[in-house]
C-alpha cells in the first residue's frame, strides 16, 4: 500500500514525467540539455515538425474519419488489432480514457466494483484518481512498490478483483519486468479464477527484444490490452485498445460517453500510423543500446541503474548524491563535451536524486568518443567531490 | 419530456450529424454531390488538407504543449479567455467531455446532483447518457422539443437544479434563438435563485451577426461557456470551456480524469487558432447567405425552413414529401446544375424529410444563375410530382 507521502511525492512528478519537459524555465539543467549537441535520450524534440513529417507527404485529398468511421481509423484499428493478436480494436485519444474504460467494462461484467493493480500504476498516480471519482471502482493495489507483481501476490489477494492490471514495462521502478513464465502462470491463474486479466502496454513493443517474443504472443495471456503511440513510437498522442468483438463494441459507447469519439482522431491516427512503421522494429536497437548506456552509468562511483540491466530501452539512473550536486556536474559535463544525457533530475530526499532515460532514434548518431569522455569526466567530478 | 420513441430517433441521427457525410456507401444523393460543381454548405471538405494547411507554414521549431503546459496552448487559452470576456479558459479534445465536466463542477459546488436543459441537447441525444452513466447527475428535460427555452420555463419548473444548460443557437430544431432580452431574463432570474447558467456555444460564433452582440457580451450572461472550433470556424476538433479561475482550475483535474489532458493537443489547437482568425468574422456574410438560400428554399411547393428566416448561418428545411422523392429529385438537379445543396435527409415518418443547412465559405462562389437554375428545376419537379 502507497502512504500518502509517497503518492503525493510520485503525483509531483506527473508534470516532469516525459522526455523532453520543455515547459520549466530557469531550468540550468534543461537549458543545457538543450544546448548540447548530441542528445542521448528520446527520438527528437516535441515540436511541430513531428506531426508536419507525419502529414506533409500524405494525399491531402484523405478523407477524414468522423466519429470513429471511416477508412483511416478503420484501416489503422485493424492493423493494430492483427499486430496483438487480437480481434477487434478501437483507437483511443489517450490511455488514461482508454484504460479506465477498461476496467469499468470488466468491472460491470463481473459485477463486481474492484480491481487490482501495481501501487505505481499509471492509474494510480497520474490520473487523478479518474478511475474512482468517475467509475467509483475499488483498487486493490499488489506488491511492494519497488518491485513488480508476482504470481504469489496474485495468489494471497484475499479480496475478490473482477480485474487484474499489469504493466509491462512498469515504468515508475525503471521498466522492471517479472518472466515470461511468470506472466503465463498469472495468466492461467487469472483464467481458472475468472479473474480478467489487462496489460497496461504503454511501452510493450520495447519489451518485445528482451522476451524474444510477438505482441501477440504477449497479448494472447491477456484479455484486453491498451497501446500508446507517443513512447517507444515517437507520435504525437493516442493509443489503442484492443480485445474481442463484444469488448470493443462496449468501449465504443464509453468512448463516446468520455468525448473521446472525436469527430476527427486523424492528427494522432496518421503520426502513430507513420512513426509505428519507422520504429516498431528498431526496438531491439534501442534495447541493446540501452544496455550499453546502463554499464557506462555503473561504472559510476555513487551511481547504479535500476533495473541493473536494462530489460527495455528505458532504465532509472540512481545518484546517491545531491540533486544540485549532480545538476552541477551534469551541466558542466554537457557544456564541455555537447553530450546531453538527461533533461531533469528528480528528488530523492536530500542525499539522493534520479533520472528517467529512454532511448530511442537519437542513440545511435551520438559519437561514442565523446560519450565516453563525458563519463570519464563525470567519474572524475564525482570523485572530486566525494 | 422526450419519449423514448422520439429520443431513439434523434439517437439514430447521431451518426449523419455532421455536414459532410463521407462514410455512407451506397449512398446516390451523397455521391452526387460530392461530384458536384459547386457545392452549397460548408467550408470545404473534411480531408487531411485542412490539416496540412493549418500547419504547414508553421514554424517546425516550435515546441509542443506538454500536458496543459507550454506556450502554444497557454496563448490560445487567454485568447479566447479574452474574446469571451472570461477570466480564464482551458482547451478540451471535445465539447462532451468539457460540458459534462462543467455540469459536474456546478453539480458539486451547489450539492445538488441535477441540471436542466432542452430535450434536445447534446448531452441528452448525442453523448450515450455520458452526464448519468459517469456522473449520476440527473437532468430536468425544459419546453418541448419544438421550441427553444423561455423565461417561463424556468420560473416554472419546480425541481431544484445546480446549473441550466442553454444551447445559443438550439442545433436540433433549425439553429432557433431565445431574443437577447429573454437571455438577460433568465440570467438575472438564475442569479437570483443561484442557479448556475452554462452556455453550450458550440455555434456561438454563428448567432452573434443576428443578436448584434460580442461573444464578451453574450458570454457574460453565464457561468461557464463552452465554444467548438469544427463547425462554423471549420477546424479539426476540440473546444474551449471558459469561466472564472476557480473554475477552471477544478476543470483541468477533471480533464486529466477523463484522459483529456493529452501530452500534445497541439494539432487542434493549431487549426483551431488558424481557422478561428480566418473565419471568426466572416460569421455576418454565412447568415446573410443563409437568409438568402431560405428564402429560395420557401418559394418552394411543400417546403418550408425552420425557423422561417434563419437567425445564424444554419437552418433546416422541411420536405412534406417523402425521402424517395426528395432524394430522386436532387440527385437528378445536381447532375443537370452542378450545385449540390446537401449530402443528406433525414427522414420524418413516410411523408416527410428534412435536412440540416450549414453555409461557410463556399457559399459565396456558387453562381447565382445556376442557383436559381437548380430551384427552379426542382420547383418544376415538386410540382409535376404532386
Amino acid at each position: 500500500m502507497l502512504s500518502e507521502k509517497n503518492k503525493s511525492q510520485w503525483l509531483q512528478l506527473k508534470k516532469y514525467s516525459e522526455e523532453e519537459q520543455t515547459m520549466s524555465n530557469n531550468n540550468p539543467l534543461l537549458e543545457a540539455f538543450k544546448q548540447a549537441a548530441y542528445p542521448v535520450i528520446g527520438h527528437g524534440p516535441r515540436n511541430l515538425q513531428v506531426l508536419q513529417e507525419a502529414i506533409g507527404n500524405m494525399n491531402g485529398q484523405q478523407e477524414s474519419d468522423i466519429y470513429g468511421t471511416g477508412k483511416i481509423i478503420e484501416e489503422f484499428q485493424a492493423k493494430m488489432a492483427n499486430f496483438l493478436g487480437k480481434e477487434a480494436a478501437v483507437f483511443f485519444p489517450s490511455g488514461t480514457m482508454a484504460q479506465q474504460i477498461a476496467l469499468r467494462i470488466w468491472s460491470d461484467e463481473k459485477g463486481i466494483k474492484k480491481v487490482a493493480y501495481h501501487p505505481l500504476s499509471h492509474l494510480e498516480i497520474h490520473e487523478e484518481d479518474g478511475l474512482k471519482e468517475l467509475h467509483h471502482i475499488e483498487t486493490v493495489l499488489l506488491a511492494e512498490k519497488s518491485r513488480v507483481i508476482e504470481l504469489s501476490d496474485v495468489q494471497s489477494m484475499d479480496e475478490e478483483v473482477a480485474c487484474l492490471l499489469l504493466e509491462l514495462p512498469q515504468r515508475e521502478i525503471g521498466g522492471q519486468l517479472p518472466s515470461f513464465e511468470t506472466l503465463v502462470e498469472i495468466s492461467n491463474y487469472c483464467r481458472e479464477k475468472g479473474i480478467k486479466l489487462h496489460l497496461d502496454g504503454a511501452r510493450l513493443y520495447e519489451v518485445l527484444p528482451y522476451y524474444q517474443k510477438t505482441a501477440a504472443e504477449i497479448s494472447q495471456l491477456f484479455d484486453s490490452v491498451y497501446i500508446s503511440f507517443y513512447k517507444g513510437i515517437g507520435g504525437i498522442a493516442g493509443a489503442i485498445l484492443a480485445g474481442d468483438e463484444a469488448f470493443i463494441k462496449k468501449s465504443k459507447v464509453w468512448k463516446r460517453r468520455y468525448g473521446g469519439d472525436l469527430i476527427s482522431l486523424y492528427p494522432y491516427i496518421v503520426s502513430a500510423d507513420y512513426y509505428f512503421d519507422q520504429r516498431v522494429n528498431k526496438m531491439g536497437t534501442y534495447y541493446d543500446g540501452a544496455k550499453e548506456l546502463a554499464q557506462l552509468y555503473n561504472e559510476l562511483p555513487d551511481v547504479s541503474t535500476r533495473p541493473m540491466e536494462p530489460v527495455s530501452n528505458m532504465f532509472h539512473v540512481h545518484f546517491r548524491r545531491s540533486k544540485e550536486e549532480i545538476e552541477s556536474i551534469l551541466v558542466e559535463v554537457y557544456n564541455k563535451t555537447g553530450i546531453g544525457l538527461t533533461n531533469h533530475l528528480r528528488e530523492i530526499g536530500d542525499e539522493e536524486c534520479y533520472c528517467e532515460v529512454s532511448l530511442g532514434d537519437r542513440y545511435v548518431d551520438v559519437p561514442k568518443h565523446l560519450l565516453e569522455k563525458a563519463f570519464q569526466l563525470i567519474n572524475e567530478m564525482l570523485k572530486a567531490k566525494k
